[in-house]
């Protein structure tokens, strides 16, 4: 399952090329991971709460046609990896054309406030189903 | 007295204008003003840990020229008013043939981490009578 | 007359204080600002086309009450003055229970890709009809 | 060859995990590789000038260890690729302590204002030189 989400990109997110910054491309990759997270119940606000840190592992991003200022992109988002320790999203950014603007994945493990490991299924049994259904 | 802190601006801080977008000089005046605090002896991030967090009541930039990629600029700033509850800097930025580019100041309190009032006099007299020190 | 802007804060716009740093203010005031002149017929990208550029002439954020991840504020922008060489824009940001987050105002003057000033109301009628319109 | 570019983390670039955002990585990686481009007589702003745009085909970023506000790191930077029509450049961003807090790598391409692709070979054989010295 993947989720859709919406993006219009920003003046200040442009530089002097005329294009969107490829640092944003990630930023807005963490956008629909979150909010797509949040929709299926796993709100990373109220985890942090809870004392769940998610931070990334690794992040990846390719680059096919440039995004301007003014356009709404879609980014599809799906979890594609998720063991209990560690989970992979995978993205696709979509201009309205549907031409492929870029492509991507991040890596994350969740820890606590002091940066070490959790394990979700033991801890946060509900937070790990979730994450399984995510899967399907 | 002041303090002068350098910087050169980043390619990801333009905009597709060709020029520094103007939210970023607001953050090159928070640089000059945390690295003017830890040179005379209030580091921010020990700061935090002892529980004072200091943020801005406002801020105000005037921009008279613009700032480009590659180029670097100094920042001469100074704690222009301090009366234990409030401060507030003042900032110059110059471009290296003199020219002014842009002015401002900021205004900043004291809070817990409850974002509650702090009296910095009473309660941390040794930073207090630093930032005396900083308005001679 | 006013425009409402709807903008969530974005996780990558928190700062260590856990709260939505002060230049992303100024980058709200900025989409609050376009997407109404973008209401209004004025679309920036399209006047850039033209050869009109708007730089900030200055920017002033004052901070209420912290803006959280996760939180919708309300952007309230309007111009409040405009006089064929530059306009200025007013801005109340709000949180959803009414509550005042922010407020601002930013001066705008307009200039070609040279950075030398145009004068609206000769170069480009039909913009400053329409600026004139958006003060009533 | 290499080259080792130093950075300290500002205020604004840590989010609410109290840690630098993972995004900016990515930005430091390109301060890097400007630095060390310009070091080897590859001065972007010039190369802009001229018509050649180089923009980003992806970007990577492993993290292993956070880096926190006020910290500095050391990244080194290498040109590991280039066949005239792209280049490659990796990355490994140290602790004071030489713990490594990252490491990464970014696909970069040759293109005119249009984003057509240019042969530096052909059109510019003096870049075209350096930068096979910046292989050895």
């Amino acid at each position: 399952m993947s989720y859709i989400y919406k993006r219009t990109a920003n003046y200040y997110e442009t530089d002097m090329m005329g294009i969107v910054h490829h640092s944003n491309h990630i930023r807005y990759f963490e956008e629909s991971r979150l909010a797509y997270m949040k929709s299926r119940g796993l709100d990373v606000l109220q985890m942090e709460k809870e004392g769940i840190i998610i931070p990334n592992v690794d992040a990846y991003a390719k680059y096919f046609v440039p995004v301007r200022f003014g356009e709404t992109v879609d980014i599809e988002v799906s979890l594609t990896t998720f063991n209990g320790t560690k989970m992979e999203y995978t993205y696709t950014m979509r201009r309205e054309n549907g031409e492929i603007a870029a492509t991507g994945h991040t890596m994350h493990c969740f820890v606590k406030d002091t940066f070490r490991p959790i394990s979700l299924k033991k801890s946060f049994p509900e937070y790990y189903e979730k994450l399984l259904g995510m899967l399907e």
